[in-house]
């Protein structure tokens, strides 16, 4: 199968999964359901969940065990969008081409809104915990949650230090701590998870952690890259507002050259992974390729 | 001993076991511990704790098993005051006579410590049901986790209703359907997860979760009376508000003499199930007639 017919695959996979865990019935907070559903089904490339599914496809041949933890991740990569663009935190008006949560609904609907997806997920996974009889299994999937509540928090320090330094210089140290949290610990947590699900050895638990966070990594050092010379209409999202707004990004701190070609050793690093696990690892290695080459 | 005197025991055991969990280290990310430590020892009554501690106390003859609950659950708490007091909520300047989360931090932060805690919670839950050894508790712990995350759901949806229909006159059964969820849940699933813990029985669990039903309600009750008739230096907080915000109260919609009737009829049911337990039920009973004579 071609890569990016596979990618549609795995896509609408979670889009269908996502779909069975939507509130549509009447009840006074209908309107909050409707606005946790319009940013859930915004289009997202739904590569936190991909990467989880995919991983544990490689380690133990199926991925419905983890389906859960998915969509559970999707949903805290979905409330930390809608916060993250709130007008407290960085006022953006689009994301994925659509008007974000608070210009479609309004501040407080947001606000509850990604609180409530936050909350979600932990239903999902606590509901999923009480379901499963497999004790070796359900062991698994306590570890799990931990790397997800871990990653989370992680997540939630490093949008604090994005917010924190914004318009100030900061040290490479920082930038590379800030990006490790709000982007790569999601992503590292997919991969995670998806191993521990699987069951999969101490070796390949550290392999495809490595694997993750040289693509959460790449995967920042690309969106800083598109932000700079990225097509709006493509993006769906407005150019040159990390500089406008003096964000510390790898273009405006190594320069975009410099960028280009951390972005692509860094690829190749990842690439190297991949080949360890022969055609099993041809999906990641094209995703890989993929965020590289990506203009959205 | 003293109601007042075990209140404040137990105070100091909930405060004493926050503490361990606050974040004191230096790190990128400091300015957000030290918020979401400002809103979590800003001198809260400490009541759903305090509720689910004496609760699992009745049914086991201990404690000591629900107090990783008992943190997340004043986590939660926690997290839903600051996301209320927020500017695009009900933009409150004070609580607990001290400075709002985003009037002493600022805007960003206070999402960001809202979210932060109510995460921390799960990490908490998470943490506990691995080192959980003993299987039969450890199934236990996983019943009380979906416990604390579906009232957690509902929270968040009567915070929104309250919201949406601020200042439009709602009917009784709104209003009820609000503070059941707002206010409710959280209390609910305090005493039901300390039931849960305590593996009481199923009529146990429905008694104790019907005292707590109504103990949520009359919560509220006297919320309501306080934000009319309260004494702003003692409350910590401006009288008046909801009548100048429109609210729909209990005040409001059935006027302040027969709220306090409806107070004190319910205060009088929920003791009456405290009898039950003899002396066991005594700090309950007299949780009850704090709640209802309360002055702040």
């Amino acid at each position: 199968m071609e890569f990016k017919e596979e990618l549609k695959k795995y896509q609408d996979l979670i889009n269908e999964e996502l779909k069975k865990y939507l509130r549509t019935g009447e009840c006074p907070e209908k309107v909050l359901n409707n606005s946790m559903e319009y940013s859930l089904m915004a289009g997202g490339k739904r590569l936190r969940p991909i990467l989880m599914v995919n991983v544990c496809q490689i380690f133990s041949g199926q991925y419905q065990n983890c389906l859960p933890f998915a969509v559970a991740m999707e949903m805290i990569h979905n409330f930390s969008l809608i916060h993250d663009d709130l007008p407290g935190i960085d006022n953006d008006d689009f994301r994925h081409g659509k008007q974000t949560n608070h210009k479609k609904f309004n501040e407080a609907t947001a606000i509850l809104a990604g609180d409530g997806l936050l909350n979600y997920a932990y239903q999902v996974i606590a509901n999923d915990l009480i379901k499963e009889t497999n004790l070796q299994l359900q062991k698994q999937k306590m570890s799990a949650f931990k790397e997800l509540a871990d990653a989370t928090d992680r997540m939630i320090a490093g949008e604090y230090v994005d917010t924190e330094f914004e318009g100030k210089p900061i040290s490479s140290d920082y930038l590379e701590y800030m990006h490790n949290n709000k982007t790569g610990a999601l992503l590292k947590a997919s991969a995670r998870i998806g191993a521990i699900i699987a069951n999969a050895s101490e070796e390949d638990l550290n392999k495809i952690t490595k694997y993750a966070e040289i693509i959460g990594l790449t995967f920042q050092i690309k969106d800083d890259i598109l932000s700079v010379v990225g097509d709006e209409k493509i993006l769906g999202k407005p150019v040159g507002n990390d500089e406008k707004r003096g964000k510390c990004t790898y273009v405006t701190k190594y320069g975009l050259e410099r960028a280009q070609e951390m972005l692509d050793e860094l690829t190749k690093e990842a690439i190297e992974i991949t080949k360890t696990y022969n055609e099993k690892g041809a999906f990641l290695e094209n995703l890989a390729i993929y965020i590289q080459t990506r203009n959205k």
